[in-house]
């Protein structure tokens, strides 16, 4: 019988923030695959390295970081392959997806390339979204309001149009893009209302207004505008 | 010196899906408030039943369901007295919250009642959200699509104007309004793609097409549009 994959959700960046199931996946199976670096550190595995024994086998996932996407995309259909024979002799395979694996994580590579050959299981994790918000000590959204979650990657034409008439935004994935989520900001009549958020839960966390975001952000990094309420 | 209050996200439902961080907190403090119904259970403490000692003290905050909104902020008003007795006389308080605190959570009542005067902590949860995506095995939102978060109580114009054009949409707050939210997705041409979830993660969840949706749904459901990727 085909071992089971799971893609594990470990939250935003604070170890204690992950979740009762996700640790007795990780203390049930004996390999874990993760995303990486093509040198260093897996961030997904920095928050759960507490809990990883030295008899799990760990496939680092390493992506690199090419302007040619077909780069990035050769080097999951190799870890694809390579957790399809730990599944297929019969070992559950937990793969570490930071935040959760079903909100623009990385795990879908690997899930679009898997499912329907084995069961999969994802077990959802605290997302930096509410992390942020958490962090910022600021209500995000409440009772009729909606949300907006665009990526900072979309034009500047494209963001304005996404982001307008929503009562809370959030702009992920920042990044190089911070001049230009600036601008769009501005012309939404939203700059004033909108707080930096960079590595929410990490002691290294940084707040500020927009106005005093540094000028490099990382990709780790992202806008949020709360809804206003109705008080 | 004054007590702290904690906004403590404990999940969808599944008890499981708590964090360390919410369970290091609950096995901390002597006092633990939680919104319920007028007669009967609290969903947020039935989730975290298993670890409430019998010497916490608990506050039932009793929300009338009444179409007086002065109601329910009375039921707040007088929620925050008593805990803000509790957090004078030194004692940490922590307030329990279905999914994330700061994603349409009813902490905020107790929050903007309360902040400003007593020390405050969000522990962020797992929302229903992702953990409805996760149970509907549809990666929600990736690359460099975007996501629309919007409750089912909005007018039938606002829902089309505010659900167009993004690539994944999620309505929260189903309810009495799923013929409403029907006619949406059928004007915005993506009823095909509409997935009911009911009480993701409990062992009564539930998950359908749309179009076999039940004709009626608790509070507690959504539809989600997964993005399309981009295959």
């Amino acid at each position: 019988m085909s071992g089971r994959l799971y893609g594990l959700g470990v939250g935003p960046g604070d170890p204690e923030l992950l979740t009762l199931k996700a640790l007795g996946v990780l203390k049930r199976v004996r390999v874990v695959a993760y995303p990486a670096l093509e040198e260093g550190d897996s961030f997904a595995r920095a928050i759960v390295a507490a809990h990883l024994s030295a008899d799990v086998r760990e496939i680092a996932v390493r992506v690199p970081m090419s302007p040619d996407p077909n780069a990035a995309l050769g080097a999951y259909d190799r870890a694809a392959v390579e957790i399809a024979a730990e599944l297929e002799a019969g070992r559950d395979v937990a793969v570490l997806c930071q935040g959760d694996p079903f909100l623009y994580g990385s795990f879908m590579y690997l899930h679009e390339r898997l499912v329907g050959r084995f069961q999969v299981e994802v077990v959802p994790g605290v997302t930096s979204l509410t992390a942020a918000a958490a962090a910022a000590g600021r209500p995000l959204v409440a009772r009729n309001e909606s949300l907006a979650v665009v990526p900072a990657t979309l034009s500047e034409e494209a963001l304005v149009e996404r982001l307008s008439g929503s009562d809370a935004l959030a702009i992920v994935k920042l990044g190089r893009h911070l001049e230009k989520v600036r601008r769009v900001m501005a012309r939404i009549g939203r700059a004033d209302e909108a707080i930096y958020v960079e590595r929410a839960t990490l002691p290294q966390q940084l707040l500020a207004p927009l106005s005093q975001a540094p000028d490099a952000a990382p990709y780790f990094s992202m806008i949020l505008v709360p809804g206003r309420g109705h008080r």
